[in-house]
């Protein structure tokens, strides 16, 4: 621990930050009680726009967002729609992959590890028999999601490839879209 | 099936192709075997960057995307990130709501019902804990995701919220959200 708090900053990643920030909750768990949020307006058909700003965490209201990032979610064409933007399943792909990223990015930067390169696709596959009402066999979403990653750095493949792995053990996205959770709708 | 198939296009869903694409669909199931892409580039720190376009669906590769849908994520400043875009975590959100909306669209629009304004809020809340690594007892994911529905339209509040049910039962994103899937992680 005395070796690792005492990295530099790398990657971007401002290592002595972080370190504090684990050791700030450490010592006051409910900062780590976080709410994301997000709204959607449908605008027509299957063209619908959402917006993401505002969050609870580290015992307040986060302001540090001046603008709402804003998304744009159609049904292309094949699928009946206007192709606006992408599917709303198909961004639960660019979900996974930026959570490993960023999770390896902050491991790679405690461990010491100079990264130059990371990248990595994804895939997903899924028979829309499901959610066409088709075929009840077949399950709505993903059978499968499938992340590759290339990263180039200053380590062995082998502490490279460890980086991925912790971040996999560390990663929320991962654990929602393997383990699930629970999800409650309600109509106002 | 006959009265359904007759509907004219509405709350711009070209109702007709629906129902001609589930018939083309039921004819030639593989037609229904998609698969989904993304890429992610790692660009500093927490931050990388996200590209969709192409997908494979009705037995060929999609072309109708000229452009490539960019997204941004990072991490907000209070966990040591530099906020150019959501944490990854935050993009399921309005994937859910979106993906229920879009559903939503084309139940009413088959069932002949109007639609006046859609609109969902999706709060999920996280203990981060668990991928600081700080309590092996919290998961890494959401503990609960809620997404609350207006819905108004031509219809009676009943019928508005059997839209909202029937999108739940018909919805890929929240399959994969409660259910989980498969992910395997590979690095080259």
């Amino acid at each position: 621990m005395t070796e690792t708090m005492s990295r530099p900053a790398r990657n971007g990643v401002d290592v002595p930050t972080l370190f504090a920030t684990l050791d700030a909750v450490k010592g006051a768990p409910q900062l780590a009680d976080f709410q994301f949020r997000a709204t959607n307006t449908w605008v027509k058909g299957t063209h619908s726009r959402s917006s993401i700003q505002g969050f609870y965490g580290a015992g307040q209201e986060d302001v540090s967002r001046t603008e709402a990032f804003s998304y744009d979610h159609d049904h292309p064409a094949v699928l009946v729609g206007t192709g606006q933007g992408p599917t709303p399943v198909e961004i639960l792909l660019p979900a996974i992959a930026a959570c490993l990223t960023s999770g390896l990015a902050n491991i790679a930067s405690a461990r010491g590890i100079t990264l130059r390169r990371v990248r990595s696709t994804v895939e997903g596959d899924i028979d829309l028999m499901g959610i066409l009402g088709l075929d009840h066999q077949v399950r709505n979403g993903y059978r499968q999601i499938r992340v590759t990653f290339e990263v180039d750095g200053d380590a062995t493949a082998e502490e490279l490839r460890g980086l991925v792995e912790q971040s996999r053990r560390r990663s929320a996205v991962y654990d929602v879209l393997v383990n699930g959770t629970d999800v409650v709708i309600d109509v106002k």
